[in-house]
């Protein structure tokens, strides 16, 4: 038998690679204009901030992506911290986003990304809360 | 005997008053130029999350208030949810600053925190993660 520690840890990690796995499925679908995956990582009661906008939910996410498909996302994502509290997470993650229009222009966004995650009965982790800090790069950020 | 529920209900309640008078605490240290106070009430590895910005800490956190310490702030907050998960606890809020140059021109900043907070060893709470979606107020926003 494993010792008690081993055990607690071992869960941790698992938990660790489930919402890993989460951000990557999230990030594929979200290049892939696949939205019904998109939306199926969203807890029902989700809630988005950005600067400069009130909070919104689901619907208004998925209206926002789909006012978006003429442009192209490529996004490369570089998780900082999880730290996982029962059936919450929360994850600091550092995002890059680059938009590329119909006519081939790219605009880079980058930022972090502060975000509550909760696991569902079922055992899915789902996100809850997602404060998006993502600004326009510009010249001098350089 | 009370139920067990109520007295559950009865400690996340304590907590949640807790937490909102952190809150006070912080806006008021804030305005009244307190750093001392409001340093006692960040966890040692603190980070601030700002747009357009690298993640920062106590000490640079400590450095950008003494830098403004020529304008005087007025703060308005609206605490729209807390949710209190073991030791720690997240928390959104609706922050709205005035700030007033020397000269008496003001300027007003609002927007959304996302917080995360952490209850120390001697029942503390401290702020320990906190995503900051503040942004000038433009005339359109009204």
């Amino acid at each position: 038998m494993q010792p008690k520690q081993a055990t607690e840890a071992d869960r941790t990690n698992d938990e660790e690679q489930a919402i890993r796995s989460l951000v990557d499925r999230w990030l594929k679908a979200s290049e892939e204009g696949d939205l019904t995956t998109m939306l199926s990582l969203l807890s029902d009661d989700v809630l988005f901030m950005v600067p400069g906008k009130e909070p919104f939910g689901k619907e208004v996410f998925a209206r926002n992506y789909e006012n978006m498909k003429g442009k192209k996302m490529k996004t490369d994502s570089d998780i900082q911290e999880i730290r996982i509290i029962g059936d919450w997470a929360w994850m600091r993650n550092f995002l890059r986003v680059t938009f590329i229009s119909s006519s081939g222009e790219s605009t880079v966004h980058s930022g972090q990304v502060l975000s509550m995650l909760r696991k569902n009965p079922d055992g899915k982790w789902v996100i809850a809360r997602d404060a998006n800090l993502l600004m326009p790069e510009s010249a001098s950020d350089h």
